[in-house]
């Protein structure tokens, strides 16, 4: 194993380039649900080809395209998938933002700019990362994948049915997931799955048209219909009440416990930062780390109806309501069947007129806790981060893990990358520190070469 | 008494002139809750004095102008008071109307523009019913007062202090109302009373900004609050559920039995023209029509939390949600202190964090069925109708009637005007029937005319 400084050096070396490249990579708007994308497409191609890779383009009717990059290494049986998306989230509110969020800008140590953190930051970490390893260690000893879609902060609705398409050039033994965070306190953080999502949007249409609000007295009423069926959804608690739905939860077993036990969440500090005085139900201690990660939800991201001008009066009863609620799932609940669930419960209880898009679902995934790349990543954590990092056997957030490690049957693993909890993502102001950015450079160096040497599961 | 053929000649004289009046005042944005209004008032006084007006201002300190205009009659003794209000309900969803709501337009007969029917219609047919009058009888033999209020459709809410204010300029023995409507079937239809109004923004603030919605499992939720704390408030019929909501209600009165019963409803039209195949409750025949008259509600107005773009995808814990909802009161609830029992009832339930801010409230409204100016309403619609009128004790919707009839004394009756039920009132593509329109200028004249002849109850 090259030593860590070594390995240090050559990135310091490096350094102003590669942080041109993040620069690069992040001056090009790539709003996956705004359509946006070719330009960074291209980009990607060019910076795989010339680091050597056989660029492939994949996609299938109606998707966006997934970019697959292959490096070949010395050993033909062994191949290492590296999974990052190149879509970014949406700007707005963009009056919030201290300087054009495609305009990558350092501040105080930082990059600031849509998708510096999410998910490009790790995606150019890693090409840097492959170029190091190269001039420390001569060729790669195994393949190289890299696969970056474009619909990942969009739900990653065609993702299943390109990995399914393109099983046979998705072959891997193991799969780099886009990087952990670090925690409040700066402890960097690894995953092995990760919650599903089922996002739904309801609409209920009760009458014609809008009209004066006298006639509620008879005429039905959109809004408390949706209200009503909504509400249906939970207890008084927030437990999801769904008939059927709890059926398939898969309780964590016992190395992932003791995992749970282990992960350390400072719960004043959260407290504050949120500005409550108690978490949910009184959550707190292990309860809690166990509920962020094997307890399901259903959550109203926004409801919208009638008249809602701040202080403004309107005396209408309105025809229409809308509302997007997305579910949380664990495994191994399954999002058409929770979807299937949802339409029954609500036709059960005299709602069947509620209409439900599903706009995405990615079912729960778990890999195995003691996978190659796992145990791997993990020692080159403990020795690089010196012991502060924290195992999550599961995440509490949601990504396409699903079609890849139960679909292709390769395991992943999420090592530490980028993120920080106050890195905005999703948020006006996103950025990453740039000593992060250096830091996971050289990280995934080490991982990479302890996956080399690291017995195959 | 003037042959009806004489008044309808009379009006026919000026139409051209009489609706260039009405679209003149329709092309005036006068949308109250907007701060809008300063050039309808203009207007108006310049029509009052161009009539012969004395025009005065009324306003408490933070009030909209109201406007009074004096005519003197020959007789001091007797003085009938003609309210009507300048300003317009907001015009959005803007995308909806077919002709812009202040550029008014005639289509198949009818004038489009927001405020046609609700209430510059039957305002500027009244003043166009005093010229009329003038015209063919000379001087007015009882002085008519026209006071014009600019806030009621943001719920009056400094009228009553208005009345105060200027009691002793406000006397009057009757007061005519904006008009009452015609039914589905073409019939009139006069209100000798209101109900009630409390209208209320709801706010809920759980944490301090939006979230990722994977929190959502341990961070309390500002949508599930509001919306829990508004389901509260009824039960699953709609029945207002807050304690001590119902304690003052009073039923009607043996005449107001009678008239309820009379009252016509077409049932299959209504159904047709919301769309739906039976009313709430599977309400029907005088069950339906003493519900609307005297059964409170409590509808939801508009509810606007989070991330509501129509197919798009945000998974967001939102930090705020907001709900306006009306109460519709009957006699003899107090909106003063029904707002107190709302606070109670979210203090009681666990809800004391949500935020109530009282919008408006005007108290339900009822004045004596024989009064002068009912009799006389009463018998000119017999004759100008042909006996189609309906006689409503008490009107389903809401005006500030309490301050006048209750605060002031002054026996209110609102004789049928030009609304009908599609004419679109607080929705897009208001308009009027220009046929209505010249029809109430006549009756108007009819029943000016035979208020002078009726012996004072």
């Amino acid at each position: 194993m090259t030593d860590a400084q070594k390995i240090r050096d050559a990135v310091s070396r490096s350094s102003g380039r590669f942080l041109g490249h993040l620069e690069q990579a992040c001056a090009i708007p790539s709003v996956g649900t705004e359509g946006q994308g070719i330009e960074m497409i291209a980009w990607l191609e060019n910076r795989l080809v010339e680091l050597g890779a056989t660029v492939s383009r994949l996609s299938v009717p109606g998707s966006p395209v997934a970019i697959l990059g292959e490096f070949a290494g010395t050993d033909p049986g062994r191949t290492l998938m590296i999974y990052d998306h190149y879509d970014v989230q949406p700007v707005d509110p963009l009056n919030l933002w201290l300087s054009p969020p495609f305009e990558p800008t350092i501040r105080d140590g930082k990059l600031f700019a849509r998708g510096a953190a999410d998910n490009k930051g790790d995606l150019v970490a890693r090409l840097c990362a492959l170029e190091v390893f190269r001039e420390l260690n001569g060729e790669l000893p195994f393949t190289v994948k890299f696969l970056i879609e474009g619909e990942e902060e969009a739900g990653s609705v065609y993702f299943e049915r390109i990995c399914q398409a393109f099983a046979e050039q998705l072959k891997a033994d193991d799969c780099v997931w886009e990087g952990g965070w670090m925690d409040l306190d700066g402890r960097p953080e690894m995953y092995y799955g990760c919650k599903g999502l089922l996002y739904v949007e309801l609409r209920c249409r009760a009458i014609s048209g809008d009209q004066h609000s006298s006639i509620a007295v008879y005429a039905p009423s959109a809004p408390w219909r949706l209200l009503r069926a909504i509400n249906s959804f939970t207890d008084d608690d927030g437990n999801v009440v769904i008939d059927g739905f709890h059926d398939k939860i898969v309780p964590p077993g016992p190395r992932e416990s003791e995992l749970i036990e282990r992960i350390p969440f400072n719960e004043q500090a959260m407290l504050k930062r949120l500005g409550i005085a108690e978490f949910n139900r009184g959550l707190t201690g292990p309860a809690l780390t166990h509920a962020l990660l094997y307890s399901p939800t259903a959550n109203i991201d926004g409801f919208e109806t009638g008249y809602t001008v701040p202080g403004g009066q309107k005396t209408v009863l309105p025809a229409e309501a809308m509302a997007k609620v997305d579910f949380r799932l664990v495994p191994d609940q399954d999002g058409t069947e929770i979807a299937g669930l949802v339409r029954k419960h609500l036709k059960d209880r005299g709602f069947g007129d509620i209409e439900v898009s599903v706009l995405s679902h990615e079912n729960p995934s778990r890999s195995p806790l003691d996978s190659t790349l796992g145990r791997a990543a993990e020692a080159a954590a403990a020795e690089w981060f010196k012991d502060r990092v924290t195992i999550y056997p599961y995440m509490w957030a949601t990504g396409p893990m699903f079609p890849i490690a139960q679909g292709l049957g390769i395991p992943i693993c999420s090592p530490p990358g980028v993120g920080r909890p106050d890195s905005n993502l999703h948020a006006p102001n996103e950025h990453v520190h740039v000593a992060d950015f250096y830091d996971i450079i050289g990280y995934t160096v080490a991982y990479l070469e302890e996956y080399g040497r690291t017995e195959p599961s």
